[in-house]
């Protein structure tokens, strides 16, 4: 499949940075389809102010859907075009399914072949409001992402940003090979910004390792309630007060983790208590964003362990997890704050 | 002036709540030419992706312009079309002057005369991370504001919400008369969403007065580094913790209260301490926000004296001061919690 208009140079950077053979459809329809979706499912969030939420009831614009199902359908969709992905899953139905028209592998052509693992509209407690949202997806290679170890099999993940314009964060981390991610933004065609165009390198290279201290350092503490229950976590949460960090929190995981790339510093904190389960999940949530953190320099560990989120191999789609990531130096820091012995 | 096909529908809605005589202008004219530079600014915003903060060196777009300077344009044009605003200003150029291309009282043929306050682009901070922004506009009965006790003059604001959506709420309060704030939609003319279209009634009655309690509550601890000096702001803010109040906050003033409203409940807090001086400025920000939520039911006072926003004459446009806002018994309750002796 060639990538559309609004990939095209896209795709070419993608292929310039990528191996010169056996990453071709990665580079020309994988993520061009992805980023594809990302504009439509920005088009159809524009107009979408009946906004119903997952088992809601309201309705959506004149076609009784709710939001969360358009997204995953213009995925869903987009994906179906792609040759080599042979299967997705997402967090609406967390069982990898063919996806594809055509017969995936047969059909290819070549040594690629896919899965992708997707939350289609994460952020749904502050879609009302209007507040920036955003889908998180992850590639991997083979037709299943089960029983791999991410940092092995996950070559590359996007994260859709939906706010006043429309970005994206494109990782990739072939085996061999580690790049910077890149962000986009969605361009137009015409002076009034009306008619999606394409998308365009805004900042080549994302980092969070900054050579030189930051000027603001920056903490978004999720889940705090769970600082009721676990002093560590609370003490933790003083400290950053004390010294002054600035608190950034809007509750949705892509434009949390998208202020600390867009400002190059930031922890973001959602451990885990006994009475605040782990919520995240790590083939549609915390694998792809551990992806784009590490290539960015930075960490996503599990606050328990402190171990890399993506160390251990995937054990099925609903797995779940806590996250702490961000600049390593403050990852570092929050993990041995929060293992600290209570008294 | 008629009002703009964009805006014909809202301007019936308004002439409708509104006097029947003596107001024609406000609802007909300068709130519509308020909604039609927010969406011009959603349109300028949208492919905005080389974002330039007032005073900084980077490109906006091929004009070289900053995404402040633009929204402050698109204001001063759409005002500078109804007879009856005699003067504006704003953040960006806080002199109260004429705006009209015409002679704003002698053509107005009625009683009406205004003067606007705005803030055309709130939350610079959050503008590169792609989070959600937003405009703030104040209207005032006569030819300035200053000298004015803003709960007497103020009588009507508009917030802007730039995010995934384009989205308005507009409040009113001629004297004699208060009415719920509406929260509008701008919609689209085809299905692919891409022309701006009207403006829509979303809820016609925003109310942060529930008569039952709120099943979640939420915190927004603006200025949080203040509570490394003021112990009673600390304290406030681990009370919100132990009772298991959602954190969210963005950073972002327009956001931030479209938020509370949007879920009807909220509290937000912008202390001023010693080292942590007043920031938000009264005619641009504070007076407009203040009309909004006690028209929602709410309370927005002064964190010092516990007066509300708009009981005080407005000295100067450069006026600043604190914010505690949101649902009444939250507001009482931090009044009282940081108005305590300290030991």
């Amino acid at each position: 499949m060639e990538p559309s208009l609004a990939t095209a140079s896209i795709a070419k950077h993608l292929q310039s940075v990528l191996p010169a053979t056996g990453r071709e459809a990665l580079a020309t329809s994988v993520l061009p389809a992805l980023l594809d979706s990302v504009a439509a499912v920005a088009v159809a969030l524009r107009a979408a102010h009946h906004v119903a939420l997952a088992g809601g009831t309201n309705a959506f614009g004149d076609d009784q859907l709710n939001v969360d199902v358009v997204a995953e359908n213009l995925v869903r969709e987009a994906l179906a075009r792609c040759p080599t992905v042979a299967t997705a899953s997402s967090e609406e139905d967390p069982v990898e399914r063919s996806v594809s028209n055509v017969s995936a592998v047969s059909s290819a052509h070549s040594s690629e072949v896919y899965t992708v693992g997707f939350d289609p509209l994460d952020g749904s407690s502050i879609i009302l409001p209007n507040w920036t949202v955003g889908t998180i997806a992850g590639v991997w290679d083979g037709a299943t992402a089960l029983g791999s170890r991410p940092a092995d099999a996950q070559v590359a993940a996007v994260l859709g940003v939906y706010g006043p314009r429309t970005t994206a964060i494109v990782a990739l981390r072939v085996p061999g090979q580690r790049q910077q991610p890149l962000c986009l933004g969605l361009g137009y065609t015409d002076a009034s910004a009306t008619t999606p165009g394409r998308w365009n390198i805004v900042h080549a290279n994302v980092s969070l390792a900054s050579p030189t201290p930051p000027t603001t350092r920056y903490f978004a503490p999720a889940n705090a309630r769970a600082a009721a229950e676990d002093s560590n976590y609370r003490d933790l949460v003083l400290h950053y007060v004390t010294n002054k960090y600035t608190l950034r929190y809007s509750g949705g995981l892509v434009p949390d983790l998208v202020h600390m790339l867009t400002k190059g510093h930031g922890i973001y904190l959602s451990p885990v208590t006994a009475a605040s389960k782990a919520k995240l999940r790590r083939l549609y949530e915390l694998c792809p964003v551990a992806l784009v953190l590490e290539c960015a320099g930075g960490k996503a560990v599990d606050p328990v362990t402190g171990a890399s989120v993506l160390a251990t191999p995937l054990a099925h789609t609903d797995e779940r997890g806590g996250l702490l990531c961000g600049t390593a130096e403050e990852v570092d820091k929050a993990v041995e704050w929060l293992g600290r012995e209570t008294t």
